[in-house]
């Protein structure tokens, strides 16, 4: 199985929630029904996105969620961490360690790396790098460029219409 | 986690099939006891393998499986889309197109690639070139360098000790 679908809402969300008039917060519900999603999907994404320090919740009356750092400091492998608790495409359970013949040489179970896992280490490795590289601003930038502006106009009056009025933060949840 | 442990039981299962006496074949038993795992995992993967076009059944009383080509034509990624039927990390499902200002504008809804999309499907290619240039025979050169002589010749020798003895194949399975 690949990376499950709740990776692609919380990168849509973390988008999104960048795109924020600053200091201000936008409530769970009103982030679900922005992205079109339930939302009990997106409170378990929040949840996870908060755990993992890229959101900040804000309790009370102007409640709701809000980046806790520019999403130029937020790569595609910092959500995917966030929400999958690792990254890693292959976990290798060292079968080599129980084939038959180390019956009877079990000195020679584990030596050294096995050269398998060598292999979809360096995959995985290469993955990463773009993952690391790609923050969701350069994702951010790429839609200014390519969306029409009356598009981008709606988006932000949606987001602005919705988004709580700046306050000052009073308490994290 | 992207690729199921049925990865791992693949790709050691290539690996060791590989090592057969040339024309002989290693019976589903025989091969489940060289890995030490259930024979019912060992089942599903050769079904899997079987099915990729990556190894051969053979029925009968000399029955058991070979490679259906040469090690050095079988790479990871043949594997992985063996077992996993695709290799693919992330799957889009367009939730751009749900967000809930394309309600008074759908003709903006799936406009080009989702720029998400298009930095996991550009990890996924890097991962992939390292996936498909690394052939199975390349880490079989590595141990061959890497393990003791003594430990090779014990491996050799169970495989050719369990294998059946060439015939001419008559079915396949």
């Amino acid at each position: 199985m690949p990376y499950a679908a709740s990776l692609e809402y919380a990168l849509h969300a973390i988008l999104h929630l960048g795109g924020l008039p600053s200091g201000s917060v936008l409530s769970r519900e009103d982030l679900a029904r922005f992205l079109g999603l339930a939302p009990s999907y997106v409170a378990k994404v929040l949840q996870q996105l908060t755990k993992a320090g890229l959101v900040h919740g804000r309790r009370g009356p102007h409640g709701g969620y809000r980046l806790a750092r520019p999403l130029s400091a937020i790569s595609f492998w910092d959500v995917i961490e966030a929400v999958q608790g690792h990254g890693a495409i292959f976990h290798c359970q060292e079968i080599r360690g129980r084939c038959v013949v180390f019956r009877d040489h079990p000195e020679w179970r584990l030596r050294g790396r096995c050269e398998i896992h060598t292999v979809m280490l360096d995959a995985e490795s290469k993955m990463r790098t773009v993952l690391r590289r790609n923050s969701l601003a350069r994702v951010q930038r790429r839609l200014q460029t390519k969306l029409p502006r009356t598009q981008r106009d709606a988006i932000d009056a949606w987001l602005a219409g919705a988004a709580s009025e700046p306050v000052v933060p009073t308490a994290t949840a």
